[in-house]
């Protein structure tokens, strides 16, 4: 059993070592691109639901592009081309994140050229998604508030990893018992000064931090000056 | 890219491969032992919970022993252990699922003469637990009510492998549009006829149906009579 961790653990690094490589390749190329924002978050945490609305609210003068990463199913790509965004649906089959690889080919298989915005929805995931550079200029997390403000304490690297941290479904409040200041804190001993953004995609409550956030460094991006 | 891609999945098929046969061998040597049950779920979904009430309404004639696997912290050992189980927790490092390996080193922390029944509460994942038998005699998978119905189309593996689904949170019902129908026809796709728990942790609601399967498989198993 030890031989076989050691073995694990020696391909893991090799692999994470040749896919920062192509995901620093692939950032590079983007550098002229439109804003690319790698969402993640757990399952059913609201990714579609909030990229439906970010689509919606930035209204026509922002050209979105989603990467939609499943590991089966399309209802997610459907949806944001409904709300009015370019999607593609990519299938990563048993795989549970997104490396730099598939993510070109996702990108393939949208027209970059006049887009402002570009995201990638990763799989839903809270552990491997945050090991692994996909090539975005900015990772964005989101935690759901059902999930509970205890969460960066199971899952320490993907609250270090992140831009921001969305927390999301906060109309239903009154039905957790979620404290905001213990996530503040939990989140502070990670990853100090993390941008907090609380938000309902369903209400529309705190989206204005949000699409500020976007339209900021999608600018930033435009003019060169984005700092990650 | 297509190199990386093919070394990927033979890496992956070499160590599922030694885990099924060292999960099988466990399960064999705790063929005299307590039922064992792997819990499986999102973050966040109540897993924990989940066992607090669990223990609790057993009672003091079930003895019970939880493995807590979590990337890090000890928050949830310490509250099963509160609830009156013999708790032990395991620190995956950055390990996004417990294999066959992992779940014997939790045994050993636990003293298992005298348990009835002993649950692994697995990382909080809905993709990598899936694909790695642990040596339990039955996988019990939760998904929570705010996860929403489409869940199964998403990560089918997960429902395709287990043994129960217990659909948590369903006192926040109200605030959710989760369509219990819709999920037990997208479960029927993948796993006919599965069992299908709605409970809450909170009110108590549908815990004597998860009681009365879990102490049916307990008495089983202490037969010889557990079918998988």
């Amino acid at each position: 059993m030890d031989d076989l961790t050691i073995r694990i653990i020696e391909t893991k690094a090799d692999m994470i070592r040749d896919n920062d490589a192509e995901a620093a390749l692939l950032r590079k190329s983007l550098s002229d691109g439109p804003l690319f924002v790698n969402l993640m978050a757990s399952p059913g945490a609201g990714k579609t639901t909030l990229l439906c609305r970010t689509v919606r609210e930035l209204g026509p003068e922002w050209h979105v592009g989603i990467i939609e990463a499943d590991v089966d199913s399309d209802v997610d790509a459907r949806a944001v081309q409904k709300a009015g965004a370019a999607a593609v649906q990519l299938h990563t089959g048993g795989s549970c994140h997104m490396d730099a690889g598939m993510t070109r080919a996702g990108l393939e298989g949208l027209s970059l050229s006049g887009l402002d915005i570009v995201f990638l929805e990763n799989i839903g995931n809270l552990v491997c998604p945050a090991e692994f550079d996909t090539g975005a200029d900015l990772k964005a997390v989101m935690l759901s508030l059902p999930e509970g403000d205890d969460k960066p304490l199971k899952y320490p690297l993907m609250f270090q990893v992140a831009d921001c941290l969305l927390v999301s479904k906060l109309d239903t409040a009154p039905v957790f018992d979620f404290d905001m200041e213990k996530l503040r804190a939990n989140v502070d001993a990670l990853n100090p000064g993390l941008p907090l953004m609380p938000l309902s995609a369903v209400t529309g409550e705190g989206f204005e931090a949000w699409l500020t956030w976007l339209k900021d460094r999608a600018k930033q991006k435009k003019d060169g000056l984005l700092q990650a």
